[in-house]
């Protein structure tokens, strides 16, 4: 056992260490390890998480038609043109067809995917049972370890465990597109809080303005309704993927928002709270992986129990907790 | 301590047995125990749990600006037509603004507000630390317990947890808008296959057609890829809540499902797949609660040691747990 344990751990480092040489296959390998939750799979991320820290991580959040995916794939060409690497993290609900992927968006990459400066991963979501914010930002630490200067995570900007990764990033950028009520859709994303960076996409447009004064406006209440004072101002970047616009000012504001993060002292403090949620998200695949593994009699029991309305789910659950640790 | 516990029991019951007559006072004290995590809410949820099961349950999603929330309230007067009561739950991302709720669908709400046969409750998600499903979930239970006889969930269709929550609805309806590209945001939000009814809404729009084939192409594309040969053949219902067309027929669609639900055996399995899924929820938050509460100065010490890279987020998480247990 230990010495299967050792064998592991050198393995895992021969694998990190090709990984770190940027070789594409290796990079693959790494990330199916890290998305799987079989017990081989932590000597890795250990050794992974020992040479994390070098690239700049940006959340790129929008609800579906906000035009995020455009944005993902210029803002990408813009970093290419200016000599630096972009790792791609794409997390789309899983779909019965595309087995995570959607297929326009994907097709709208292709012309990135020859690159090999350019390394894209779609994650699938796991289904009921969890574990997609943990196994994201393994990934992502994947790609932050093969060297790629800039990693963009790119999630659908609702739903608990998507805002809980893209919070997980050090620059979080909100796209907005104008008209169809999209004010109302980034309120109800519960995303304008989290933004760092606001973008407004398709400014061709004759709403454009609109939306831009509307979220500027909405900025300054929160602001005032909050009473939080950071050094830090919310820029609202008006783009046009289509004339090619704006996208040089959302580069130079996210640059800004480093420089930013790391004379503040916030980049460590948003640091901390990363790790934090890490470590609880990871905590809960654990717990959850063994009560569904190692106790299944016991949870059968309690099930047959629970559904016939003689305990609650709540008091299943201590049960089943109990049973574990006794 | 076991006086005060049997204490609790006692006024557990007596809550629980006022919510029964129907008492909206007791159903809003009720279901803030029910969304609080202290231990005190435990006696309450079990006494809640034993009358559950009455009320039909149904999940209503689908992404911002499907026009959900409009059908939310044409279904609820036409249920009041019908002379059944409706319970709302309406689950939204939190908003610094609103702390929940959205202004605009809760006033369009607002109609249904005097009517003692509803009872609207608005969740705020609880941040990054989770346990929406949960609270959500007794919140439904205790509208169940309080006599209503159809409990709408109102979701936006996209996330993990909000899909976990409405897979826990007896029948699950999923809204789309003509245009936008909405199937294809139907996929996106991995809705798709968990409807048991699609709707369209805004039907008098003139893309209307299309969406309706496209719905119907795909749901026969995801039979084949699944091979399911399900009984339930789901259907596509086209409305148009300005014009009140297709809302009878939606209900009676509602009706049909219950039907097939109670005669083919499927409403026993769907109850346990429920019932599991809130025990491991319920775990999940209980090991939380205790990792953050009684463990903080080890979390605290691990994640010195995990923010400076010295240990990785799993390794962390493990030696907290096996602290907890220890």
């Amino acid at each position: 056992m230990a010495e299967h344990f050792a064998e592991a751990v050198a393995d895992a480092a021969a694998l990190v260490a090709e990984v770190r040489q940027g070789r594409r296959k290796s990079i693959a390998r790494l990330m199916s390890i890290a998305e799987s939750i079989t017990a081989g799979s932590k000597p890795a991320m250990a050794e992974v998480h020992r040479h994390t820290g070098r690239a700049h991580i940006i959340g790129l959040t929008g609800v579906p038609g906000s035009g995020k995916s455009t944005m993902c794939r210029v803002l990408t060409q813009r970093f290419r043109a200016m000599g630096r690497t972009v790792g791609i993290v794409a997390v789309d609900p899983s779909s019965p067809f595309s087995g995570g992927a959607i297929l326009g968006d994907r097709i709208r990459m292709l012309d990135l995917a020859g690159d090999p400066g350019v390394f894209i991963r779609s994650m699938a979501t796991r289904g009921a049972l969890g574990g997609l914010a943990r196994a994201t930002l393994d990934v992502v630490d994947v790609l932050d370890v093969a060297g790629f200067d800039v990693v963009l995570i790119e999630t659908v900007g609702v739903g608990q465990d998507e805002v809980d990764i893209v919070q997980a990033a050090h620059t979080v950028i909100v796209v907005s597109a104008p008209g169809l009520g999209d004010e109302i859709q980034a309120i109800k994303a519960g995303v304008l809080e989290i933004a760092d960076i606001h973008v407004i996409s398709k400014c061709d447009r004759p709403e454009a303005n609109d939306t831009a004064a509307n979220l500027r406006a909405m900025l300054r209440l929160g602001t005032l309704a909050r009473g939080i004072l950071s050094a830090w101002k919310v820029p609202v970047v008006a783009t046009s993927a289509q004339r090619r616009e704006g996208i040089e000012a959302l580069v130079e504001a996210v640059d800004q928002h480093q420089q930013y993060l790391l004379q503040s002292g916030e980049h460590a403090i948003r640091h901390r709270r990363i790790i934090e949620m890490r470590i609880l998200k990871a905590a809960e695949d654990i717990v959850r992986d063994r009560l569904l593994r190692e106790n299944r009699p016991q949870l059968d029991a309690l099930l047959d129990a629970a559904a016939s309305g003689t305990i609650d789910p709540y008091t299943a659950a201590r049960r089943l907790l109990q049973a574990e640790e006794g």
